[in-house]
């Protein structure tokens, strides 16, 4: 028995055989033939293998993700059958008497080639699905297995390099149990979609896709950042021993679904979750959030060829607004760039792309984007509670400008009668030092305050939180962004507003206590934080944590900050 | 007549003609000859050519720049001659019957790729040589101009995509009048080499390069951030006229070359410079610097193929103490990593080298090199006033580690009987906004602060000073970064330390009356703004500055406060 070690993501305990999300080894070597009749049959058969995959696989999409998604598959299925790459495949074979794989992937790479350097988005794209079907096809040829994502039928982990939101997008999670990955930090993508999708999960644990092999019996250590591969099953009854008591502790959890957060001395704070499709909502209300804090709208802009409609955008967003029943609802406007590429906006690479051009700079920028938004937003708003939020505001002057262009896309819609949502609260992310240190001057333009503390954290202490080498950095107790935190929330509370935060830091145990303590109104985390940390709050006495927080603000170090917070 | 617009970068104004530093057309193609002789003869002549152009450039750096710079050159000889090189050349023409410019291109080429191949470093800078000497070869065979900076004889304004320290090093102060770049910030090197060398220069011109051609007059004004490309007779007589004003205005300044810094209601504070080498310190002393407040130690780690022993760092530390005369100097330990890379240290890629792991981060982990470093400061201690630095602090913790590491360091040399400065105050640069908010806890440990603001604003702002598509962002007027100014100067007061600045904001005549309202007791800046800023504090109130500062503080944007400062 052997196990690796990670970073905790996602808490919980899964027990599963290992489904490695790993590209195969599709290398071979080119070989003289000597019947290329043979080797033309060899090819058919992989031709016809990855033609019945294939339809399986955009049947299930088509079901589970919709149409948009299964279309990709479709384009697959017609590369699959072109007779203009087939033949030149199969003239190769007899021309030059060389084995299918070769013929297959010499042929395919100079049409990739040659759709590549055409101008026309639509061509590109061919580009793409021409290598992926050569993958495919060589799979077969070579008799390897591709990984499948969308066909797994059975309860598993999933094993990773990382991540990306197009990977988990194709997961079922009826069986994806949990997950490791080899790269990654606390906030990475997959250790938040995890948290997302209420799935342990351990992130960085260097070399999961290397040691562990398809099949391999898994516990994914979500507590404790472990994987055990193979474990002794005197191992596995003590997890399931844990995971048993961990049951009875959320049946426990689950009978505060519906009661408000009130403290012990019986301060009322809210607790919110922050959500990415309207797929999310189910989970929001089964773990009793008292509304959305944070509606990332990424998603809806990425695993796709272009920008989403109006209208797609409208219906997202009221699917939302109505499922939340008159709860409130807070919308991030676009937050792209950074790490978060579209293929379709052609964005310049930047040497540091966290401090680059990102978010509401290239809102403010690409504002014909920017008011689509805002007008499916407008529209929604009638459905339900809605409040907007602009992400990565540095300066008043930002915004004054988003706030304006708001104001003009909804004095347009009305004038046309429209119906638009009378009251919408209208608020900012806090997340760049300048603006926690100048809170005071938005609090006077702002209705809300969200402070997101992912990146307050990395801009604060100049580290990206991705970076393992500066990941000692990323402090969220450290006493410096504890007072950036007071300065927010006095600000608000003075200028009669409120303050929340939808960073990691607003579900995590530690931080709870101090966040109250320093008086915050919402708290926004992933869905499955909720009950605990309403069984937490319940416990604690606001006037208590006061004096605690005061305290932490005077400390000089992160781990000071965590002792003090473990006395209690 | 026409003109570029650019960020103006260094001030003063320079009338020159244009000289291309840009790496020349160096393609060819490959033909067929039928005299292979000819063909040997052409490349021979080509070699002699190369020869002597090698010659001169290797005896103008070993007077220039010294034995170490000079080197390079010698190797780049010994290439030129080695029959191993040619031999093979000369015969792939006669074998092969190809021209001159192929057989070359593929030789070098082929020897590169094995160098480079090779685990020696020794080797890998051999395919270096051979590179730079096969462009050299090409230019002569195509008859095409290689720059050759080094070889500048008259006036010049350099044109170029932009300078790096290397390029730089190579220019002879003498001729070089003026800079025009393509890219580039305020901040960038090639801005801060140019108001380091105390010529005029506009960077971010987008197409300097493109536009300006070899000997084109050109007028860089380094005030308005303009380049007039071979202006009319009228406009050369206007800028004739500022420069004389201007070189009047210089005189007038130089009278206080000799004296105290004090506000016209006298205040002491004292002007320091900023410097990258020994080099430097001319212009310190010619400008009336009253210390140094930073000495940039990383032009000692650069342009050159190992770490610097501990007694060359000894000798450039021991020339800059005596040359102070007992004056303050504050060196900064080692700030690498981020964009300014060393070959010899192989450091990982990152995907935010801002965010990432640079100069006390690394040097607390490769603590060989930041040993050798500060055995060599506490050495040279005794041959002045030196103040010890350490850059990007971001926790308590890193500071006490380093202040452990240097205390240990000294007590080693002591105990082997070597002398060391009885009293070396140890500082932080504060530049990361974690430090200027905990200002108060670090006080009181460190022995001072030093405000390196251009860092500072890129991360409070959460903007990358070298991307021009968020450079609206870099805003050192924001009253966010007056508070946090504000912060570390009140924190250090309070405990009877002293706090400096030595960002580019120090020396900025908006900055300036600010900076000494919110009690700022130390600015260091390029040595050629020193004279200027003497001349405006001499005519600045601080009790009316104070006033200033506390409106600044309490404003929402920097076009309020750029306003206000304006006014006075």
């Amino acid at each position: 028995m052997s196990f690796l070690n990670g970073i905790a993501a996602s808490s919980g305990i899964a027990i599963a055989k290992a489904y490695r999300l790993v590209e195969p080894d599709l290398s071979f070597e080119k070989k003289t033939i000597k019947d290329s009749m043979e080797e033309i049959a060899r090819l058919h058969t992989a031709l016809a293998a990855s033609k019945s995959e294939l339809e399986v696989i955009r049947d299930n999409a088509l079901k589970k993700l919709g149409e948009d998604k299964a279309a990709i598959f479709d384009a697959h299925l017609l590369v699959l059958s072109d007779p203009e790459l087939i033949h030149p495949i199969e003239n190769t074979m007899k021309n030059e008497l060389v084995n299918a794989e070769y013929a297959l992937k010499e042929t395919a790479d100079m049409f990739v080639k040659m759709f590549e350097q055409m101008e026309n988005e639509y061509m590109k794209e061919r580009a793409a699905d021409i290598r992926d079907v050569t993958k495919r096809v060589l799979s077969h040829l070579l008799g390897v297995q591709m990984a499948n994502p969308s066909l797994i039928a059975e309860e598993v982990i999933i094993i990773a390099e990382d991540l990306t939101p197009s990977d988990t997008a194709q997961l079922n999670r009826q069986f994806v149990k949990g997950f490791a990955t080899d790269i990654g930090g606390r906030t990475s993508h997959s250790a938040i979609m995890a948290r997302s999708l209420e799935i342990p999960a351990v992130v960085g644990t260097k070399d999961s896709t290397e040691v562990i092999q398809n099949g391999d019996l898994l516990i994914v250590d979500g507590v404790r950042g472990l994987v055990h591969i193979n474990p002794t099953p005197e191992v596995v009854a003590k997890y399931e021993e844990e995971l048993n008591s961990h049951e009875i502790q959320k049946l426990e959890w689950a009978k505060l679904v519906n009661e408000k957060t009130f403290t012990a001395d019986q301060f009322f704070v809210e607790l919110a979750a922050n959500i990415g499709t309207p797929d999310d909502l189910e989970g929001v209300i089964n773990n009793g959030g008292e509304g959305i804090g944070l509606y990332r709208t990424e998603f809806l802009y990425m695993g796709r060829s272009q920008l989403p409609t109006e209208e797609e955008q409208f219906e997202s967003y009221k699917t939302v607004l109505e499922g939340m029943s008159g709860k409130p609802v807070i919308v991030r406007t676009l937050d792209i760039g950074g790490d978060k590429k579209l293929p379709y906006l052609s964005l310049p690479e930047e040497l540091n792309p966290f401090l680059g051009f990102r978010a509401i700079r290239l809102c403010l920028e690409q504002q014909d984007m920017f008011r689509t938004q805002l007008r499916a937003l407008l529209r929604a708003s009638s459905y339900g509670n809605l409040k907007i939020m602009f992400p990565m505001i540095a300066t008043l002057d930002e915004f004054r400008q988003a706030k304006s262009i708001l104001e003009d896309e909804k004095q347009k819609l009305v004038s046309k009668g429209e119906k638009v949502g009378e009251k919408i609260e209208v608020g900012i992310m806090v997340e760049i030092p300048s603006t926690a240190v100048l809170a005071d001057q938005f609090a006077k333009e702002v209705d809300f305050f969200s402070i997101g503390t992912n990146d307050l954290i990395q801009y604060t202490m100049a580290a990206d939180r991705m970076n393992e080498r500066v990941s000692y950095l990323y402090q969220p107790y450290n006493p410096a962004i504890l007072r950036l935190i007071k300065m927010v929330i006095d600000a608000a509370h003075k200028e009669g507003k409120w303050a929340g935060m939808c960073g990691e830091m607003a579900g995590d145990e530690i931080a709870i206590p101090l966040l109250l303590g320093l008086g915050l109104d919402e708290f926004s985390m992933s869905a499955t934080s909720i009950l605990k940390a309403r069984s937490q709050l319940r416990t604690l006495n606001k006037k208590e944590m006061e004096k605690l927080a005061a305290e932490a603000l005077k400390m000089g170090t992160a781990e000071e900050v965590v002792h003090a917070v473990k006395k209690i």
